[in-house]
């Protein structure tokens, strides 16, 4: 009998009231620093569960359509404001669920970002461009976007808070877009996702917002997270993290006609032009070694497969990336899963022909830890397989497939499934610039953001940001998970009002521009003026 | 043997090329006035006419990335051009192989409307601001909505010319947003689809527009197309059509992640409120009888439900409306297909319970035709089997529902499907408000638009349009089939360019304004202008 046997469970979100699960087990999560169960035991819910939020989720989107974005902007602000004055609490327990250092990663660089999308969502609510209201004054006809309904957000392992269910970027721009939120927690940190829900519930009652606007289980069976993303009840669901679970849900929610937004792997291709690598191959040694042991290397844009060609070059880059990555003491892995998965990954790109060009060691320190791992393999060998060797090591491990020419170089860029990010690094003078254009026309198709002499890790919320791809790095290559305000379109529906009578037309569409700083597009031209009067 | 059998099967186009088909059968046309068949004799494709379509098309995409959109503008006003020069031609094949009246319908309504959509395509095209190109100065990042690759397109059967797969609207907008069109033709009217692609392809070689940018093929077995809309090399699809058949593409689809945009049947709800009623009851039998029997009823927006409360104005209004469908000749139908799927509807309708009111003889004239058909049923009986009431009538049928009260009506509105339309009439000085409020909340999201006091068939090409809705109506509620510039973005990805030197970006987001007329959104404003220069 363990410690926590005999345990009451923690309570679940409902409706605006922690209450006990209806349960189907128990589970707990580990520091995976340390290899050992952390003391609180969480609920795996039944659907009895999953059926009383979708109600309550239901009961208050139909409340949150007649609340002005404002308010919606104040509650987010009010989130934001709530999880800064708990970082303590929060940096300790995500510390203690992830491994992810406390600082600076989890208190200076990830909270602040979760803080500053959570206010940059309320601005968003508030300000209402994001609905691209559209006026058509001649026929008549008012359309924008709208509010989606219940967003079931599945959280993933890697980001505790910026893309946490009931803090992060999807939970964000759900709420800007005005929907509830249901937060199904990532396993592996169930705690902090409580603390942060618990932070958007209060300041729910704070701001006084409907009941159920924020709601949180933290494990589901598969059969019953399926019947979630289908129910009738849900407007759409946001999805982050492995390719196998993800695509179960995406058939399931597919069925029903059910808007499902996925995150998928992403193995996110860096090539290196032969011109710069003999010049920069010291500095670029440096960079993509920074960006792919970042945070143990479990970013979704890490980047996890460089391409090169064949010359003395290429060997010096290898050597010297494989010199850092065996200096570098091995960071803690999310969890024993991580673990698992990437020594698995490895061993599989291995069988297949990639030769280890790192030390094999197991790495010192306790928990769950891989060795810094970098494979090469030839084009040719790349080019038999192609499937195989774009296979996702989520975690502290790359491949460098280095190519006979460039001619086979653009072979396997033809090859490559699609990706989140993709990277070419290019001489300034010049020297790359017709191999560059080859490269380009081939990388471009297959990834959402295309990046020049630049890693990918940094993923700026900004408002041309695409955190996004074609199939399989997500489910629609139309859409983004980061950057306001296009994030926020995935969780609304188009509305329009056709020869509506202009006291029953929604403000943002009504003829005064609802506080004179809305973007419209007004018989097609985009202002922030009133509709001009008639006649 | 038929007069047909011997003939050489009509050839199908690929790559720029008319040329014989692999054939897996032939099929003809038949004139639906007079049930015989046409002459000309259509090829059912193999796979193998298939896979080389799907070439061509991949070929021309990557030749029309390297295009400025002012030439696809050229291109598809020649197309609009050529159209307008065969205009007899088309008429008289349209005529015959639909039913569909000369004229106006064919003439004066259905071809300039095509020609219109697409002259606004071409300046959508030219002008760019379709792409919500967006710029962050500071960030340094750029995105926008960019081609997503060769589009199939499904067309239905009752705008040969509108929403013809080789004239119409999802031609009109995959064209715009740069793809190649693969037309698959309706298989009733294969002629005008075969007559609009040659002025499609001739219309590509006047403006020198790379091979392949449209092909057509006439009729595949559903295991081709399902193959066809996941195939790798295509970027995505548009089928407008029935139910079961767009289905079954969307499940091929979705599980080879490719999008595909769906037009499914509708029965468009028209809610008349006590209040109007009584004092319009004539006036809508008339509005509701013109919209509801034109083209003989077979619109995507046909007005197919109607919402009352019990009262003498109800009884009034059904048998002023039954009056008007029993005095109107019955038109002509599309296909057997129409009429049978039609009869089985009102069977499966009457077999509910549902009461036929107008007279059920069978109607004069020849080929295929039904008599106009109003039913009427009570609001408890539709609510004891509410799937099988919103039944689709495709044609010149209606089923009106007659509800106790309105808290049965509103009872009613809460087991509606999704919808393209929903329409409320109710009184102008306000008595009805507060019902209209009622009925307007739980309408509003079942539909795409939301009509007053106005009939739903006329669907406007303005940029305010949503011709969509929520599933089933269509495969996802956030895009429309009909608008520009949105209906352009079904075929778009989002691209980002993140650190890209300014020489090697697109025009459209480079610092200069491609012509100054293009809006982007540039460091959170829309605008015209060039990008500040720096420092």
């Amino acid at each position: 009998m363990t410690a926590a046997q005999g345990q009451t469970p923690q309570p679940v979100l409902i409706a605006g009231r922690w209450r006990p699960a209806t349960l189907r087990g128990t589970f707990q999560a580990e520091n995976p620093a340390t290899g050992e169960s952390l003391p609180q035991v969480f609920p795996i819910s039944t659907w009895d569960d999953c059926d009383a939020v979708l109600d309550a989720a239901g009961d208050a989107a139909r409340q949150l359509l007649e609340l002005p974005g404002e308010r919606l902007g104040d509650y987010l602000n009010c989130v934001a404001q709530r999880i800064e004055h708990c970082a303590d609490e929060l940096v300790a327990c995500a510390h203690a669920e992830t491994g992810l250092p406390a600082t600076p990663r989890l208190r200076d660089i990830e909270l602040p970002r979760t803080t500053n999308q959570l206010r940059q969502a309320a601005w968003a609510a508030a300000e209402g461009s994001w609905r691209l209201a559209t006026i058509d004054t001649q026929a008549d006809m008012r359309s924008w976007y709208a509010p989606i309904g219940p967003v079931a957000v599945f959280g993933p392992n890697n980001f505790p808070f910026a893309f946490g269910s009931s803090s992060g970027g999807d939970f964000a721009a759900a709420l800007a877009a005005g929907n509830p939120v249901i937060a199904k927690a990532n396993s592996s940190h169930p705690g902090t996702t409580q603390l942060l829900a618990a932070q958007a519930q209060e300041a729910a009652e704070e701001t006084d917002m409907p009941r159920g606007i924020i709601q949180l289980l933290y494990r589901l069976e598969h059969a019953d997270g399926q019947r979630l993303v289908a129910d009738p009840r849900l407007g759409a669901t946001a999805y982050t993290g492995s390719r196998a679970a993800g695509l179960a849900l995406k058939a399931a929610a597919d069925r029903a006609g059910k808007p499902i937004y996925l995150e998928l792997s992403s193995v996110n291709p860096v090539v290196v032009l032969p011109g710069v690598l003999a010049a920069r191959w010291t500095e670029i040694a440096d960079e993509f070694t920074a960006s792919c042991l970042l945070g143990t290397g479990q970013f979704c844009t890490n980047p996890g497969l460089v391409l090169l060609v064949r010359g003395s070059a290429s060997d010096r880059f290898v050597a010297a990336v494989a010199a850092r990555f065996d200096a570098t003491p091995p960071g803690v892995l999310l969890s024993r899963g991580v673990q698992t998965s990437l020594q698995q990954s490895v061993e599989c790109l291995c069988g297949a022909g990639a030769e280890r060009v790192t030390r094999a060691a197991v790495p010192e320190g306790s928990g769950y830890r891989c060795p810094n791992t970098l494979l090469r393999v030839d084009g040719a060998r790349f080019l038999a397989d192609p499937a195989r060797f774009q296979t996702e090591a989520f975690g502290n491990a790359a491949l460098v497939v280095v190519a006979a020419d460039l001619d086979e170089l653009c072979q396997i860029l033809k090859q490559l499934e699609g990706n989140l990010t993709g990277c070419v690094y290019s001489d300034p003078a010049g020297a790359d610039d017709d191999a560059y254009a080859r490269v380009a026309r081939l990388l471009r198709p297959q990834v959402g953001r295309l990046l020049n002499d630049k890693m990918p890790t940094g993923v700026a919320v900004s408002p041309a940001m695409n955190h996004g791809g074609p199939y399989p790095a997500t489910g629609h290559p139309g859409f983004t998970a980061v950057g306001i305000p296009a994030a926020l379109r995935r969780f609304a529906v188009l509305e329009c009002y056709d020869h509506v009578h202009p006291r029953r037309l929604p403000r943002g569409l009504s003829d005064a521009n609802p506080h004179g700083s809305m973007w419209r597009l007004i018989d097609g031209r985009w202002t922030q003026d009133d509709v001009p009067s008639r006649g």
